[in-house]
């Protein structure tokens, strides 16, 4: 068996999708895989991951090419900024008068900053490690 | 500013926490990041990504250490897995009784097939790609 090697696909729901479309091109500056549409938005990661917005009523309608799904209330998502980056980022956001709603240093090394998309959903950015490399890491 | 590198942190949600966690670290064979909690559970990826699944009730309590979130209803995650490996998935998912409620040959090549875990979140697991590569790729 060959094992899961990573995540491919992402996804965090909008019932505006353009909108928080916007601000995932606009703000974090992801590069968007096609044109956004009431139902979705794509965006294609430096890492080669994709990241996906759904409106959950029209996700989660019968009959799509893809099994039905779509959740409702706050989602949450990290993205990893690299090393020494994060500072910036930070300044960016209040420079767009966009409110950090918390500030967090890891005891793994990392540091986080959390923002919201126009759809209320979590976005936090990270550089660094907020969680242990492993689970022998964790319990050492 | 730094670009955006990749996503860190996927979620989904899952009322039991505990039986969804068993669901991703048995059959999906992911390696915890720590014993799993009414609250959550955590996943390291071999690419250095972590999953994670909340309670959206807990998790959405306001107090924590980090912003509440927590969404309800079906999500959705993809997972990459190396080439020529999904049909040893699909044995693999069958043989423990585990319904594939779709499969999918994608236009770019990849193919795709989707589970439920036990929370009800529609789960891919995908080798090759689902996506254009980029943009310029998917307007060609």
């Amino acid at each position: 068996m060959s094992r899961v090697a990573g995540v491919y696909e992402t996804v965090v729901y909008a019932v505006d999708v353009v909108a928080a479309a916007r601000f995932y091109s606009d703000v974090l500056e992801l590069s968007p895989l096609e044109e956004p549409t009431e139902l979705s938005a794509a965006f294609r990661l430096d890492d080669r991951g994709v990241f996906l917005i759904f409106d959950p009523v029209r996700a989660s309608a019968v009959g799509r090419r893809v099994p039905a799904h779509g959740a409702t209330g706050a989602g949450h998502v990290a993205f990893a900024v690299e090393e020494g980056g994060l500072e910036a980022w930070a300044g960016e956001l209040r420079r767009r008068g966009i409110d950090i709603e918390r500030e967090i240093t890891w005891e793994e090394g990392g540091r986080s900053l959390y923002v919201r998309d126009p759809a209320g959903n979590s976005v936090e950015l990270v550089e660094g490690e907020a969680w242990p490399v492993s689970l022998r890491d964790a319990t050492d």
